[in-house]
């Protein structure tokens, strides 16, 4: 199949590209190094330097004779979309090109406007480029299981079946977001809706949790084709920060109380999910919603196993709680369905004392280079 | 009270600027002209001449006595909204500043484009001036009825309490819009609320259905001050449409089945509306959602009264069923809760056969400047 993969540098773009390529498909991964820039900006190094993509595809051809094309340029320039969409003809867009950052949306006006005026404008383009020269392209779009926030019923799989005086109509879930870039993401799935009941778009938007992980089968090929690996309190979510803590031996920085639940899952289960999905379109005018994550954890829960593992390997590992940064709810009921990518043939690897092990020992040859001061929360949402 | 009006040249605009000076506020009116220059660029004329919003503010002060301080500007340029901020520190802000037309939204990339960037774009230009500047400020978002769509079950006033497996919550009221303009408020919305909870900011967003007319009591002064009258498919409102027609002689005509309901109100309501937000300011962290019409009326109903009224002026009135060029349900239920704007005291000006003889005698002397062309679908949303 022709996969376009928008956003193909990233922490997810980049294995995805090498794990479609392997199993056959056409990969062309674009980027405009968006995430690098803005790491560099804020002083957010990644744990270990990641090279640049066209030499990471160059590296992944020899090594493994998959080739991935490359395409260096901001999608948000609609010319250059279109040149791409009429060359590369695509089958299928996976759709991860947007600032990804919850903090970074919070740090002032720039930060917000650039991620709001970024990811909505990208959305729209890609849009646009399938309806107007790819119709029957499938498009696979990374929302995130923060658009939900965290009501006090049941989180369904997209959609909310409303029975209210004696009536009933089915709603797109209401969804309410913690950061303005979750919310960037809600009024993602609101345009991509809206194109797809009008004129027939086909789209599959992925509902994930935060991912975790730095290794699947492609990147054992050798050490630079790992993703990045940010850890600092902008870029990097919250187990990898752990991870990064426990070897740096200060202590895992839980925010508030630390019962805040999410839905987590491997990096190696997000490629998975993105398989599964390309591998099952939908039809012409369908949004197919599906949950993206294979466990629910606290942030205590996820701090109290990298404490006992950690521990378990020589590490000292001490929990801190500290003053919540951002605004959501420490307490709160969390119960989301997320049983379509499994009916889809989703194999979880879970977070199992062994995957925390091998985790920390990724981590562990980097101790001299971490930067405990880009740890602490830095961006404050009031 | 200091209150500026954005898009204080439009249709609901400049008769909100004139309104509040007249009964003591100090308005600040704020404008790029883009409305104007969309007309000019669709071929879509107003029904008569409108002198600029200078001109108009002149005039206005000549013959009322009242002045309105103009600034001719683009609210995406935040520099811009800056310096009017500290210059004119308002208490209110009365936010109208937006791309209006449901159609212009669908009629090909750039058009979409140019709305969504351009309605999203202030939108948070106006938050973050006043979070920066003016933290107390009132900010009262025209928002759209459209927003809700057609549910099959009651429309409540912004809020729903869901009951779903033996629990409950109250989410802001599920969303979903028949045109690109619409799905842009949605997403108005959405950022209102989310630095609404996060920040503390003071909302009101009204969910107005269409307004008619094109007089009031300061129109009356000058028939250079009445508000922009576009009858066009692309800027005119369904109502306003009609009238234009039975005064042409062509027949009415009606998009589908015409069982479309929706709710509509006089130009002097939604002023009235204005001022009863504005004097009923919200507290810190609220946003109040009022669903801003008067009456219910099918597309039909609406078509038969200015039938039956234009018949009594001697007019020659038919009716004439097109093919719906939007996407959009012709038969659906439509019960909407609209007592907020009531309870803060709305007097509702009802559509009654005086008021739209009225209407159509002040079309009249235009007849021959009527451009029959311009009233017929141009745009489809397939």
């Amino acid at each position: 199949m022709r996969v376009m993969v928008l956003g193909g540098d990233g922490y997810l773009g980049w294995p995805t590209a090498m794990a479609l390529a392997a199993r056959g498909d056409q990969v062309l991964a674009v980027d405009n190094y968006l995430r690098r820039t803005l790491c560099l900006q804020t002083s957010s190094p990644p744990l270990f330097p990641t090279p640049d993509l066209v030499k990471r595809s160059e590296l992944f051809q020899a090594l493994s004779g998959h080739q991935i094309q490359v395409e260096i340029g901001d999608l948000r320039d609609y010319r250059f979309l279109e040149g791409l969409f009429q060359r590369f003809q695509p089958q299928a867009v996976v759709h991860y090109a947007e600032q990804p950052s919850a903090p970074y949306s919070m740090m002032g006006f720039q930060e917000a406007r650039l991620t709001l005026l970024n990811n909505l404008e990208v959305t729209l383009n890609v849009i646009w480029a399938v309806l107007s020269l790819a119709p029957d392209c499938h498009i696979i779009k990374l929302g995130t299981m923060g658009e939900y926030g965290t009501p006090n019923i049941d989180i369904e799989e997209g959609w909310l079946t409303v029975e209210h005086k004696g009536r009933k109509h089915t709603f797109l879930y209401p969804r309410q977001a913690s950061s303005l870039y979750h919310t960037t993401k809600i009024q993602d799935t609101d345009l991509l809706w809206f194109y797809v009941r009008t004129n027939g778009l086909r789209v599959t938007d992925l509902m994930q949790g935060p991912a975790y992980g730095l290794s699947t089968p492609e990147t054992a090929l050798h050490p630079d084709l790992r993703p990045f690996f940010n850890y600092d309190d902008i870029f990097g979510t919250v187990l990898n920060r752990f991870l990064v803590q426990a070897v740096a031996g200060v202590p895992l920085t839980v925010f508030g109380r630390g019962n805040q639940t999410r839905g987590y899952l491997h990096l190696q289960d997000t490629i998975q999910c993105i398989e599964l999905a390309l591998d099952h379109p939908v039809a012409p005018g369908e949004l197919r919603i599906l949950n993206q994550f294979t466990e629910l954890f606290t942030v205590n829960q996820l701090a109290e196993k990298v404490q006992r593992v950690g521990r378990s390997l020589g590490l000292k590992v001490e929990i801190d709680h500290i003053e919540n940064p951002r605004v959501e709810a420490e307490e709160h009921y969390y119960n989301p369905v997320h049983t379509g990518l499994l009916e889809l043939g989703l194999k979880p690897h879970y977070l199992t004392d062994e995957v925390l092990a091998h985790m920390l020992q990724e981590v562990m040859p980097y101790r001299d280079q971490i930067d405990t001061a880009k740890i602490l929360p830095r961006v404050s949402w009031r």
